[in-house]
Formats: structure tokens, C-alpha cells, sequence
């Protein structure tokens, strides 16, 4: 992954999907003097994002893209937001420049899902762009360590972190997902392809019908990034929704990776975390040594 | 745990709940010529087993419980079937025999869900009984090693069977579940507190919606014990039901723990099986070193 270092003095192309993090990332790269060009993608990018955007490219138009990269002098590459609809082959059948390149981008595309955004790094790299991630450029936009909202975490939510912790290091050895729960002393739900999300639901749904038993609030989420997670585009997030899921699954808190995940809309969420009564941690990886004694 | 050698020649006492299993059991017992008598519990054990049942007790007649292991001189218990409806402490309060009981028996029960059966375990040993399990004295009906029913798995089910089987194993070190589905060379669902059977139901609506994606039939779930598991009492088990969901989330087979994991209803199970084309595979357990090269 890129030096932090060398990504000073070089132009960045912003190339938007759907949320708010598209324009944080451009506030945090104006704020630290970064120069860079937003390229918002067709039918993803929110209004805002769109009215800060240099230029506007579906999903055929790679070959304008590339253009438009080169024109602009971008070097760097920083794929950034969320992609409601995963492109179909009649919406890549576009420009000429996309034609041309066409049977490289199908064999990049081509097989399982989850590697997807590495073999989009890779048609980038080819190119001679470098792909970089948050941590490289705005790393102040990732959690630090320690407490981040109101909220101290008892005895007993400890317990809990360190379990779900545990069990995401062992989800992230299998490459399989980046979230777990424990309530009461106990992992009762882990997150595979159902996603982060609809794995909190599950445990609210559990907690309903008395699968899961707590007294008051009880048990934390863990989200953490897989040991050979690409986190130039696939960094572990939560955001207010989040919250508001935990909340209802009756959570008494979240952790997350400290540098290694992102808080979408931070003070949002940190204030609906507070209000809620809902504690909100940044963890730092347990070394493979530490995570080996029970 | 007891064993097998030294379960000869004792009378087994099977405390039967619901299910088909305790007259399995029972005929196994008898086809080996063993020794035993039934104690039906109250609500739980289906007609069946009433019938052949020297006693049928509620959760309250502890009391009685142990009278009839006395006078039928019964040295070995056998818990087996399922149990619907947990016991709550009006239940409890029974005959004389729970009363005088109660403080031991309200220690055992106090503390984690997952440990009560292990709790129960010593409440008989505690009074001079041994617990025995299915493994101790009817190993037949557990599954044998290589491919049960008539379907044989493809090269890509072998896959997706190592992965989930890999998982099942770390879950198990973290003592969570006992199963996971692979499909795609990929893991996508690990089984927490919502058990096996809403694991495999969260593996269809993920098919359904295209989070999980997949030619035809594919993926395969893998069912096996956890390290520390009492398999005297907690036998991980598959049954007819197991398949219907299979079939449901569009699986290719399952694969259970060869030794160490049951087929309830086993001929009906892999006729169903037969007939959705679904294969049925008893797995050996790797050995720590097999688990630990990807």
C-alpha cells in the first residue's frame, strides 16, 4: 500500500459512490491542502457530492474516465462511498475507451465476489494510476483508541469486547466477515455473507424471542478488519445506523479497530451513541501473541 | 466419560423427551441386549415412547426420580430427545425429593445457559449416578466416515466442505457454534445463538435476495461438535427437517461429524436426501496440524 508520505504533492481523483463520505473525505483533503478532482459516478452520488464534482461518468464510460484522469493530471485514485447496483454488462457496454479494454475488465470481473474491488485496483494499476485508501491520505477520518463517546464501557462489556474481538480475529483468518456479538459472556452471533447490518437485526430478533438473555442492555458489536483486508477500498465502517441498530438489539455498546475503521458521519453518530447511552470504544488489534492465551 | 467397556452389564435409566430418538435408543439397546428402562418426562416425550416408558415424571418429581432409579437399580442415566419447553421454577417446585434438593439444584441451574446441561450432568453424578451418552452405548447410530446416502459430491462441494468444516473448527475453539455453510469457495454463514436450522434459513433468504450467489445447486453445511463439547448431552445431530431446509437454501449436501455427530430418523433423512439429489457425508475430524496449512 502507498507511503503516506508520497501521497503529498500528488493529485487525487475522487471517484464518488452514494453517502456523505465522498465530500467528508474532500473536506479533510481541502483541510490538509491536498489537491484533488471529484468524479462522481452516475445514478450512485449523492446531490451534494454531484455539485462539487468536476465531471459525472457512468459505469461505461471508462474510457472518458481514463481521459478525463489524464487531462486533469490525477495520479492518484481514491475510490471512496457506497454502490447500490453492482454494474451489469449492458451498462459497461458504453464508450469506446471501455470497449477497448473490455476483455481485460471481464477477466478482472470475473469470479468471486469478495476480491472485486482488488481486481478493480488492479485495472487502475495497470493503467498506471496508484490506488490509495483513507488510511493515506485523511487517516484523521478513522477511529482513534480509547472511548470515543460519553459512555464508559462496565466490567461485564469488556468481557464482552474482548470475546468479540477474539471471534472476529478468528472470522478474519478465514476471510469471512468483519463483525461479531457477545452478550453475556458469550458469541452469539457472527457476521458472514448477510452483512453487519441484518447480523445486528438477528441478534435483536434473538434477544425478542429469548435466545439471547440479558438483563437491562447488554453485549457489544465488534467491527474489525480482516488480517488481509484491502483497506485502500473496503474499510470496516459503522454510522448512525449502526447505532440505531444496536440500540434495538439492546446492545450497551460498540467497538470498532482503532486505524483500521472508519466513523461515518462521526459526530452524528457519536451524539446519537450518547443519547441512546450507548458506549462507543476504539480497540487496537491484539497482537498474534496476545490473542493466543485465552 | 465413561467407557464403552464399562457400560456393559449396567442398567441404563433413558430420562426420554420428545423426538423419535429415545425409541431409537431403545431398539438399539435392545438389539445389543442391554439393560435399560424409560422415565418419559411429562409434556415432552411423544406417545411413543409413553409406551414403552416404566414411569413418566414431571420436571417437579426429582424426588420420585431418584426412588425409581433406586428400586429399579439403574447405575447409568441416559438423557436423550428433545426438550420444548424449558422447566421454570413453579415446575420445580414439586415433591419432597426436589424440595430437599432445591439450593443444590438452584446452584446448578444458576449461571450461564450453555453450561446447564454440564450442570445437570453433575447433579446426577452427585448422588452416585454416571452419566452416559449415545457415543457410550449405541454407537451405531452415530454417522460413519465417507458418503452416506446416494449422491456423491463434486469437486466443488469438497471445497466448499473443507472451508465450512475449517470454520466450524474455529468456531468451535471459540466455543459458539457447530456449523457453517460454505457456497462458491466462499463461507457465508456461521451458526451463533440462533442454532443450525435459522443459520440454514438465513443461507436461503441470502440465495433469494443475491447476496449469495450460486449456479444451481450449491454450498454445502457442515455440522460438527465443539472440542469441549459433552457429547453425553449435546450430540450435534441432523434429521429430516436438516434436509427440507438444505433443499430450501439450494445446497448440494451436508456434511456431519463422522463419529461424533448423529442422523436423527437416519433412513428416512438420507431417502429425502436421496430423492432432492442432496449428498449426506460423514467427515473425519482433521487433526490440529491438518487444520492449521491452508
Amino acid at each position: 500500500m502507498p507511503d503516506l508520505a508520497q501521497t503529498q504533492g500528488r493529485r487525487i481523483a475522487l471517484i464518488a459512490g452514494n453517502g456523505s463520505l465522498p465530500c467528508q473525505i474532500a473536506d479533510a483533503l481541502s483541510g490538509s491542502g491536498r489537491d484533488f478532482r471529484i468524479i462522481a459516478i452516475k445514478g450512485e452520488a449523492d446531490e451534494q457530492t454531484r455539485n462539487r464534482a468536476s465531471t459525472e461518468l457512468g459505469w461505461g464510460e471508462i474510457g472518458r474516465l481514463y481521459k478525463f484522469l489524464k487531462k486533469t493530471g490525477c495520479q492518484d485514485v481514491l475510490l471512496i462511498g457506497g454502490v447500490s447496483k453492482r454494474p451489469d454488462f449492458t451498462s459497461i457496454l458504453g464508450d469506446f475507451g471501455t470497449l477497448k479494454r473490455l476483455p481485460t475488465i471481464i477477466r478482472a470481473l470475473a469470479g468471486g465476489d469478495d476480491s472485486l474491488l482488488t481486481k478493480v485496483i488492479r485495472l487502475f494499476e495497470d493503467e498506471g494510476y496508484r490506488v490509495v485508501g483513507i488510511r493515506d491520505v485523511a487517516p484523521q477520518l478513522l477511529a482513534s483508541s480509547g472511548v470515543l463517546g460519553k459512555m464508559q464501557p462496565k466490567t461485564d462489556d469488556w468481557r464482552d469486547l474482548e470475546l468479540a474481538l477474539k471471534a472476529t480475529q478468528k472470522l478474519g483468518e478465514l476471510d469471512i466477515g468483519q463483525a461479531a456479538i457477545a452478550v453475556g459472556g458469550r458469541v452469539v452471533a457472527l457476521e458472514g455473507a448477510e452483512g453487519t447490518d441484518a447480523m445486528i437485526e438477528r441478534c435483536a430478533d434473538l434477544k425478542r424471542v429469548g435466545r439471547i438473555r440479558s438483563k437491562g442492555r447488554a453485549g457489544v458489536l465488534v467491527k474489525a478488519a480482516k488480517p488481509d483486508q484491502d483497506l485502500r477500498v473496503d474499510l470496516p465502517t459503522v454510522g448512525p445506523r449502526t447505532i440505531e441498530l444496536a440500540v434495538s438489539a439492546g446492545l450497551a455498546g460498540i467497538a470498532i479497530e482503532a486505524h483500521g475503521a472508519l466513523i461515518a458521519e462521526k459526530e452524528e453518530t457519536l451524539q446519537r451513541a450518547d443519547s441512546a447511552g450507548l458506549f462507543v470504544v476504539g480497540v487496537e488489534k491484539p497482537s498474534d501473541e496476545g490473542a493466543a492465551d485465552g
